[in-house]
C-alpha cells in the first residue's frame, strides 16, 4: 500500500522553537533542564538554542549561559542554529554540537525579511560558511530549502523554484567537495498539504531518485501530522519537530504563527504504524507536560492530554 | 496515486458535539445564533442537539427549546442525537430533521457504559428503532459502528468485530427492508492512525467493494486529520467533523476527551487539494471565531488563527 519506513530519525527543535517565541523571559535554569530531560527519551538530536541578536530575539539572550550550562549525556548530539557568520562563529565558541548546514529560501522575499539578504547573497553568504565549515572541520550534513511550500509574502512558491534551489544547494556542496546527507524541505509558515507534499518529494524524486529528503513542518493550519503521514508513504525518514508543539503560539494571537508538528504526536503516529523512533513516549509527554509548566500556557500537543490509559491501550 | 474524491460530504457536529461537554451553561440563544450561522456557510446537515437525559448531559437540558428556535434556512439539515427509543419520540415531537439511523458499539464494554445496553442489546433496540422509523415515514440513511478503531476499556478493537457489526447493521437494515446509504466507522475515542483507517476500510471494502463509508473522527491524539487525509485517498467521501474542533475540551484538563477533527480545518485541506466541499471556508472561519467566544477557552481549531493572509495565499 505504501513505502512506510521502519525507522524514522527525528531532531528536536522544542528549544529552540519555543523558547525564542515567548513574550515571557523564561528562566535559564529551567531551559536547561528541559533540554536534559529530552536527552534521556532517546531523542538523539536536540536543538537547544539560536545564535541570534538578542535585541531582535530577546528569547535567546542566554544562548550562551544554556549552550555552557547543559550536562550532556553520551550519544545525544546538541544542536544551535545560526542565520549568517556571525552566528555560526559564535557557535564555533560554545561547547555544543556544531553540525554543518546550508541554508536557501525558496521565496526570494521572505529570504529578505528573514535574514536581509536576497537569495543569490544568501548563495555566496552559504559559499563563505562552507569555507568556515573546512577550516573548523566541520561535517556538513543538511541542505534545507525553506518556504519550500509557500509564502505568506509570494503566496504559493513554484515547485520549479524548490527543484532550483534543491540544484544550488547539491551544486554549493559539490564545489566545496561536500558530499550531503541530503535536502530538507522546510514549510517554514505551514502551507503544505499531504498533496504538496506528494508534489515537491515527488519532483525532487524524479531528478534525484537517491536524494535523502528530511522535512521540517510547521502546524499552522492543522495539516502538519498528515503532511508527514503523506511524506512517511513516500519513505521519508527525517523530520523535524517540537515536542508540545512548542513554538508559535497559536493560543496567544501571535499572527498565525504556529510551532512544528508536535513531536510526542508524530512519535506515538508512528508507534501505533510499527515504525520505530528509539523514542520513550511516556518520558516524552512528561517533558511535553514539563515545557507546559514552564512556559506556563498550553500547547498545541495532544497526547500528552489523552491520558495514561489510552497510552496503555495497545498493550492490553 | 490515490483515489481522492472529487466532493466530500460533511456533516457538522460542533453543536452537539461541543456544547454538551461544556462545563458553563451556554445562553439558548447564543447556541441558536451559533446554528444559524453554520448553516450560513455551505454546509449542508448541522447536528444541533442531543435528546438526552438532562441529568446526565446537564449542557443539553435546553435541547427542546433549541430545537424550537432556530430559524430554517431552505437546503440544510438539522439534526438531534437520540440514544434510545426515548430520544428517538422525543425527536419525533420537536420541529427539527429526523433522520434515520442504527448504531451498534464494538466494543461491548463501551456500549454497556454509553448506553447502557450489550451489544446484543443494542441489536434488539435498533429493531425497535427501525418498527419506530417504519411507523413514522422516517427515512434511514447511515449504519454507525462506534468505537471500531479501538476502546479506552478494551483496547484495540478487532478488525473481525468491526467487519461483524458491518454485516450486523446490514443485515438489520435489509430484515426492515431499507436500503443503508453506507456505514460510518466512528472512532469515538480517538484511537484511530492512517494505517488503521487502511486497514479497517479495506477489510469493509473487501467484503462489500460497493459499501459507502463514512468516518466519524476525534482528534483526541492528533492524528485525526491525518485519519481523513488516509480515508481520503480511499476514496471515502463522507465525514463528521466539528466546527473549530469543539466536543471535548482539550485545554481544561478532561481526561483525555478531545472533540471531532475540526470543519474548518478539514475544509482547508481539501479545497487545497482541490476536493470541493460546498463550504465557504471565511465564513465558517467567522463561525470558529465564534465559537471561541461562546465557550469563552480556546479550541483546538488551527485555521481560523492563521490569519487572513493565509487564507488569500492561493489566490495571489
Amino acid at each position: 500500500m505504501s513505502d512506510l519506513p521502519r525507522v524514522i530519525h527525528i531532531h528536536e527543535e522544542g528549544p529552540r522553537e519555543g523558547f525564542q517565541i515567548e513574550k515571557a523571559q523564561i528562566d535559564t535554569r529551567l531551559k536547561v533542564e528541559f533540554i536534559e530531560a529530552l536527552a534521556e527519551t532517546g531523542l538523539r538530536q536536540i536543538d537547544c538554542v539560536s545564535y541570534v541578536n538578542p535585541e531582535r530575539v530577546p528569547g535567546m539572550k542566554d544562548a550562551d549561559e544554556v549552550a555552557r550550562s547543559i550536562k550532556r549525556v553520551p550519544n545525544v548530539r546538541y544542536t544551535g542554529l545560526w542565520l549568517n557568520k556571525k552566528g555560526l562563529l559564535r557557535a564555533l565558541q560554545l561547547p555544543l554540537d556544531v553540525v554543518g548546514a546550508i541554508r536557501i529560501t525558496a521565496s526570494n522575499t521572505f529570504s529578505v525579511k528573514n535574514t536581509g539578504m536576497t537569495i543569490e547573497r544568501t548563495i555566496e553568504e552559504q559559499r563563505d560558511w562552507l569555507a568556515i565549515y573546512r577550516e573548523h572541520n566541520v561535517p556538513v550534513e543538511w541542505g534545507y530549502v525553506m518556504t519550500a511550500f509557500g509564502c505568506n509574502f509570494e503566496g504559493e512558491v513554484p515547485i520549479d523554484q524548490v527543484v532550483k534551489m534543491t540544484e544550488t544547494l547539491l551544486s554549493l556542496a559539490a564545489e566545496n567537495g561536500v558530499t550531503l546527507r541530503g535536502v530538507y524541505l522546510a514549510d517554514t509558515v505551514g502551507h503544505g498539504t499531504p498533496l504538496s507534499m506528494e508534489q515537491r518529494i515527488g519532483a525532487l524524486r524524479d531528478k534525484w531518485p537517491d536524494l535523502r529528503i528530511g522535512l521540517h513542518l510547521h502546524d499552522t493550519r492543522g495539516t502538519g501530522i498528515a503532511n508527514a503521514y503523506a511524506a512517511l508513504r513516500l519513505g521519508v525518514d527525517q523530520f523535524d519537530s517540537s515536542c508540545a508543539g512548542l513554538g508559535g503560539c497559536p493560543f496567544a494571537g501571535h499572527k498565525g504563527a504556529a510551532g512544528n508538528i508536535c513531536t510526542e504526536d508524530l512519535v506515538y503516529m508512528c508507534h501505533e504504524m510499527g515504525i520505530e523512533t528509539g523514542v520513550d513516549l511516556g518520558r516524552l509527554v512528561e517533558c511535553a507536560r514539563m515545557a507546559e509548566r514552564i512556559v506556563g500556557h498550553p500547547l498545541p500537543g495532544k497526547v500528552m492530554r489523552a491520558g495514561k490509559d489510552a497510552l496503555a491501550s495497545r498493550k492490553r
